[in-house]
C-alpha cells in the first residue's frame, strides 16, 4: 500500500493519536523516518542531505507550499547542507495518518532534488 | 553604532570567538535577541512571529537569500506561526562579529513583514 492516492484529512480537535501498533506498520512502509518525541509528543523526523544551502532552502518552500496546500504544517529546520522534517498532529498530540500521508509526500519532493 | 553597513567577513577557520564582554557589548545593539548554548555553542537565537506558515516560510527564504549573499549561514526552524533564527560562527566555534551583522540584516528583512 502506498499513501500517494490517501487524501490528507482535515485536523479535528481531538481526532485520537494513532496507537503504537498502527504507528510501526505505518512507519515499515516509509524510508527512513524515525519516531521521536522532541517534545514529549510521538512526531515523525527525518534529516534530508542536500549539496548545498539554497538546495536546502528551496526544498523547504517546496515541502512548505505542499503543506499549505493539505491545511496540515511540519516544523522545517534548516541548516547547511540538511534540512529535518517533523510531521505529528497537533490536535491529537501524537501521530495521525496524515502524518504519514505527508511524510511520503516530502520524500516525493525530495526525489525531485539531485541525491548528495 | 549599527552593523547595517558593516560588510561580513569570510569565515575564516580558526577564528577566534568574541569574549562574553564583547558579546554582551553587541547583544545590547540588537532587539529581542539572546544568547544560549543549544550545541554547547554560544548561539544568537531569536523568534520571528508570523500570521501563518507561509509567511514565515517566505521570511526564511529571504533570511537564507540573505544568507547566502554573504557566506554565512543560519539555522532557520519554522513551524506555524513562527520562525527562529541561530546565528554561529562554525569555525570559530561561537560568535564572531559576523553573527551581530547578520542578525542585525534579519531583523531589517522582518521590518518588511506585517506585524503580528
Amino acid at each position: 500500500m502506498s499513501f500517494e492516492n490517501k487524501i490528507c484529512e482535515p485536523c479535528h480537535s481531538g481526532a485520537p493519536a494513532m496507537g503504537k501498533a498502527e504507528q510501526e506498520e505505518h512507519l515499515a512502509q516509509l524510508s527512513g523516518w524515525t519516531i521521536s518525541q522532541p517534545d514529549n509528543i510521538d512526531t515523525l523526523v527525518k534529516t534530508y542531505k542536500f549539496e548545498d544551502y539554497p538546495s536546502g532552502l528551496r526544498f523547504a518552500l517546496k515541502v512548505g507550499e505542499a503543506a499549505e496546500n493539505h491545511g496540515h504544517h511540519p516544523v522545517l529546520e534548516i541548516s547547511w547542507g540538511k534540512v529535518r522534517v517533523f510531521w505529528w498532529t497537533h490536535a491529537s498530540s501524537g501521530l495521525h495518518l496524515n502524518d504519514f500521508i505527508m511524510a511520503e509526500e516530502t520524500d516525493r519532493i525530495y526525489a525531485q532534488f539531485s541525491p548528495v
